[in-house]
């Protein structure tokens, strides 16, 4: 395999300026004071940027197709009728508070792939297919990665549809209130290929200098609700001996959590993300303490384990302080191994273009863990500045992305030319 | 002294029916489904049960004065004219969800005392104040103690009508809003003494099968608002050794509160009593969580030493976490010695009614405390069911709600009669 396709100029003629310019025309929809995007799935925000992505993908020769769930495929044609496509997925969803970068690299990488592909006249064996799944961030309808989900068949389209947000909207109605549906069945399609690229959202690929992370996999996670019920007393009249304080055994279950992470080092970790109190009153002692854990590791059976770590601690504190301790799974997501023949396309990328790599495992959910039970696929992590994510302040460079975008397109020319085709 | 007044039959003429059934009227201002009530101060409810207490002051032959702040004075005439009152106070508003008894029974007992004076015809030296003092608890206004801090010269008027609740209310808007304030300056009268009948809100009583609570002082108390401030990251990316995690440092903040008091037993006491996270979220590693603290102890070098606990551990966190720790001072109570006189008047009232009691130092806050910087001052506590309080399960018996008043009434009667005055 060459390092650069016969006729591509230098960086596999990724136009990094034209990536730059796309990016920030995407940013605009659901721009925030701070310089991030609020740009909640199937919202007037969303289905400007649908908008924009079509009309952007179709000016560089796609066609354009939308499925039942809202997923967008912009098509390039191959040169052999019958090859299923190599798919370029990513989302165009925000959270509340989010970032320019998380999500939209992607498609603007993909966009950059069918620029390339137009202005050097290659023309690939199998159809590209560029893609916007529907509600990956889950932060208005649950649970996340829902386009993708469904065409994977791990939910059904009446589950999907089915779905309702803070207000009370179903999915259904919010397809049908921005026109976001299309005629084609969700998951009716084979695809050769699938391969993501996004910002890491972590801190390793910039605290180490690296350009390009090669993703592995994505780590097994699962939410707990905890609920700790005490006695609700007067702050200052219940000695310390006579109470059930639910906030002094749950700060102790909270402190556990990291210790159970660290005890699994290097790859797991912990996070206790949101508490409530009752009465939540200086003046008396808790009566209720709920908050949320989140436990990951790439292995599932360490995840298990640190699930049973924790619920041992919960029981031993539920006996010292008097109180009852409730966990509740809210959500199972075992670990995700990609397919090591597009993991290797990506690394050889690497190697032909010159860049720093390592292999990261990602700690966040991704389209790709769902494609990855149905297609090949892998993802490209490339670097984020503080490893900031899921913030306005999220930032990355015009460099690394389109370097990023460079890898993608030289794993997709690899697969692309391979004989044996990696779908039997 | 006699150990009953002339003309008073059993137990001073408390009527213990009487005495309940008003009881049981005033819960229903502002009574939820749980058997307790929400009547935060100056809201509505509130308005209800001051129209109440007038009301029922009134029909028992007594005139009503409003101060500036809300504080409403039930009087009945005293024989000698130019003698300053003897006051016995309490309030009648309550936390969100609180019980049926922490300061209404004080007003209760008030009002049985009016009911005794009436129905035995005695007629005491000293005009007699029962007294509803404007937002004790300081759920919505902080800081609490609020009416009787101005009567007390405490705090200025103008400082408690500038302040604000949580939705932006100014004290001074919600006292119009009730047409709660009266045209008298509040402070412009002096009393002769002041006593003040509540729960115990504590265990204590009950546990020893203590009928009467000899009240001789009240803890010093201070309460400090701490802000972690951390590092906001994605839960799923970031590894542990990268994160500044404000939570996971609060959590051990949080948890040496309790080590803190219990290394200084038996009478200091430790409470985290709010906490509030940002951004709350369950896959995001918390940036920023506040809480309070609250130190009490009898002696307010002790509540110095817990504080410096507090901020030697704070400040060792803060260098293990990469975390700032800031820590404010909200409120310092000194500790309270109440007036030796008004507890030995109890102390012989307990006596002569043949009632077990004990000395008892307050944990909690009364408008007894600023009222006792400026007259002699003292209180009585009856025994609550489990020490339970600011708890809509709150719960005490007519019996010893009635011997509390009774003794309220012998230890007013003996003021009443000593030759010289309490205040000279």
């Amino acid at each position: 395999m060459p390092n650069h396709q016969p006729n591509l100029p230098e960086n596999n003629g990724i136009d990094a300026d034209a990536l730059w310019h796309d990016l920030l025309e995407a940013a605009e929809f659901g721009a925030t004071a701070k310089g991030g995007v609020c740009r909640l799935t199937l919202t007037p925000e969303d289905r400007q940027v649908r908008d924009w992505f079509a009309r952007t993908c179709i000016s560089l020769g796609a066609t354009l197709s939308t499925d039942g769930m809202g997923n967008q495929f912009a098509r390039l044609e191959g040169r052999e009728p019958g090859l299923a496509p190599i798919a370029i997925g990513s989302h165009l969803d925000s959270p509340p508070s989010g970032g320019k970068f998380a999500g939209v690299v992607g498609a603007v990488a993909g966009i950059a792939i069918l620029r390339a592909l137009r202005e050097s006249g290659v023309r690939t064996r199998h159809p590209i297919e560029i893609v916007n799944w529907t509600n990956e961030e889950g932060a208005r309808f649950s649970p996340a990665m829902l386009g993708s989900g469904v065409f994977s068949g791990v939910f059904t389209s009446a589950f999907a549809l089915s779905r309702v947000d803070a207000s009370g909207t179903f999915f259904e109605e919010a397809l049908a209130t921005i026109e976001a549906a299309g005629s084609a069945a969700c998951g009716s399609h084979e695809l050769t290929a699938y391969l993501e690229l996004d910002i890491e959202q972590g801190p390793v690929l910039e605290a180490e200098r690296c350009a390009i992370g090669i993703v592995t996999g994505v780590q097994g996670m699962r939410w707990y609700e905890v609920t700790v019920s005490g006695r609700e007393t007067h702050a200052g009249t219940t000695p310390m001996t006579m109470r059930a304080d639910a906030l002094q055994a749950a700060a102790r279950l909270m402190a556990s959590v990291q210790e159970i992470a660290l005890n699994r080092a290097p790859h797991a970790v912990g996070t206790v993300g949101r508490v409530s109190l009752k009465p939540n009153n200086p003046n008396t002692v808790p009566g209720e303490v709920c908050f949320s854990v989140d436990l990951r590791d790439p292995n599932d059976a360490v995840v298990l384990a640190m699930e049973n770590s924790f619920r041992d601690r919960a029981a031993a504190l539920a006996r010292e302080y008097g109180v009852n301790i409730g966990i509740r799974e809210v959500w199972d997501l075992p670990a995700t191994q990609f397919d090591q023949r597009v993991i290797d396309a990506i690394a050889h990328a690497t190697r032909s273009l010159h860049l720093t790599a390592r292999e990261l495992i990602s700690g966040a959910g991704h389209d790709a863990v769902y494609l990855a039970r149905v297609v090949p696929s892998a993802m490209v992590f490339v670097p984020c500045a503080g490893g900031l994510s899921h913030n306005e302040a999220e930032s990355a460079t015009k460099e690394d992305i389109a370097a990023g975008a460079a890898v993608l397109m030289q794993s997709l020319l690899a697969i692309d030319v391979r004989l044996d085709p990696l779908t039997a």
